[in-house]
């Protein structure tokens, strides 16, 4: 097996527990109509990375991970419901090789089925108490990180709304991606520790490798939005580049072209009308002003300041899970 | 002064605290686009009936309301969150007399805003530690209840969205407000309660009181949607007509009414185009069917209902005053 094909088989074997235990929590409600919609996204796949940095950061620390799922759960449930609101804002028709869940409900439903989803959060973490109670000082350290990312995450996505299209810089973009996507890869390793016993140091530390993660893995995962197939993407090749979303290839880009082939850009990047052509020559444009192998670099960056981070914790499996993990983050692109 | 100037001076002093409270927690937060929209229903009114809820029944138990105002706090959050988001599913453009979140800073943004108010209830649950800090497991009781009522109000919601606008009965209708309202009210109670240290018996009897009294409210408000004058809606008159918003009243007009009388409901019911007179023939139709009386007398009996609750508690100030709401609820239409 290829260490992609490890790292898969990896990610599936951990979410088992974690899609069973987020099946229990959305199996019974009413009325049928929101519960579809809030499990329609859950239910077409996503890799799961939130919960197994949780369930890894758990385990570093000396913790059983059984005792993290429903904390596992809700991070995975908090995630998707930024996704269904995120795909409302957004207008994008198609996530994961399906139709979104105003697409398919309208956005009344949409957006009241993300609002459960949020709620469904606490819940799964309140309900942890019947499978393996925590003490209540850490199980309210808990709640205050998901609090505090999901305020993070507000910000972030405000911020992406607020900015121009093209008027961003490098500071911006990573204050943002903090925000939408750091923020929360955070607290899932923050609350893995706390669930599993460590101490505030190791919970720390934790939270500092996975942030950096987080920045590593949003670079990678926008660098492929603009180079992937349909099939890696679920959504039309090209869809970034029309919608105009802002990465820091794109910053990079304007950064380093001429004036004529600022222009260029800007007649394409956010533009729905954009040809398949016109996708092609902007990639190819970005690659020749080496927009590419800059980001590239930027995330292997990140990805080595997570990785130090890890030489506080004794050699163990799930060390090497967590290593490993943030490489695939950044292998994903060759 | 009269009863009712009486009651709103009492709701706006116990408000000032609260909304102290509530600025603090939204004063510094970036980007400002975002606090503001945040912000924009909470300072343009609205009565802090929930908050007065909360503080009173942490006082009939004995408590200090000063130790629940986080608490309270969190309840008007909350409230304001699930209008803000409401009002874009039903595509309302103005409350409390001014234009609408959406409608000021587009759907985007009202989403995200409505999803911060909602982190920021759980946020000012949980900063309640720095000003008075509450017995651990209390405080999770209280997460508790918060979460469980937004599951409820989203579950109302969906509800609401799924119902035919005109294949709805009694037990449909008081299910859906029992989950848009009458949960939240019954929280606020359970809240104040808890936070005031009051027995478990106690809190659950608050809590009935509660939802009582949250279904009397929910029925004069409606009635209110239907015959208030534009001052008192804060939108203009037939709003709720030309909607076709769901409520008991019309259940029970079209209950009543003969075929032909039937057919003239439905065609105004619901309808945009509907005119002034059309909107002024309806109510004079339900008026004759006796729909009006009769939804006055369901309030009343829920009322009655939770005024009885309350002789559960020693006579105090505080038992006073919840029983003075509950009247200032149904005597709002005379």
């Amino acid at each position: 097996m290829s260490f992609d094909d490890i790292m898969k088989s990896k990610l599936d074997e951990a979410s088992k527990k974690v899609d069973d235990h987020i099946h229990r929590l959305l199996v019974l409600g009413e009325p049928k109509q929101l519960y579809y919609a809030a499990r329609h996204l859950l239910d077409s796949g996503g890799k799961r990375i939130r919960p197994y940095i949780l369930l890894k950061s758990c385990e570093i620390v000396g913790g059983d991970s059984n005792n993290a799922i429903p904390f596992a759960a809700a991070v995975e449930l908090l995630h998707n419901f930024t996704l269904i609101h995120d795909d409302i804002m957004d207008n994008d028709a198609l996530r994961r090789g399906v139709p979104t869940v105003h697409i398919k409900w309208g956005i009344p439903i949409a957006i009241t089925s993300g609002d459960l989803l949020f709620a469904k959060t606490y819940e799964s973490i309140l309900k942890s108490k019947n499978i393996s109670p925590l003490n209540h000082d850490r199980l309210i350290e808990c709640i205050e990180r998901i609090t505090a990312a999901t305020i993070s995450i507000c910000e972030g996505q405000a911020m992406d709304l607020s900015f121009p299209s093209l008027d961003v810089d490098e500071d911006g973009y990573l204050k943002m991606i903090d925000g939408k996507t750091a923020s929360l890869f955070k607290a899932c390793a923050e609350i893995g520790g706390i669930v599993g016993g460590g101490e505030a140091a190791a919970v720390r530390i934790l939270g500092e490798f996975a942030w950096n993660a987080g920045i590593a893995f949003q670079l990678i995962d926008d660098y492929l939005g603009l180079v992937g197939d349909e099939k890696t993407l679920g959504k039309p090749v090209g869809s970034d580049v029309r919608e105009g979303k802002k990465t820091l290839i794109i910053i990079h880009a304007l950064s380093q072209a001429s004036d004529d082939e600022k222009e260029r850009i800007k007649q394409i990047l956010g533009n729905p009308e954009a040809s398949k052509k016109d996708v092609k020559s902007l990639l190819a444009l970005i690659k020749t002003l080496g927009s590419l192998e800059y980001v590239k670099n930027v995330a292997e960056k990140y990805a080595h300041e997570a990785d130090s981070r890890l030489s506080f914790f004794r050699d163990s499996l799930a060390k090497q899970d967590l290593r490993d993990i943030v490489q695939f983050f950044v292998k994903r692109i060759y």
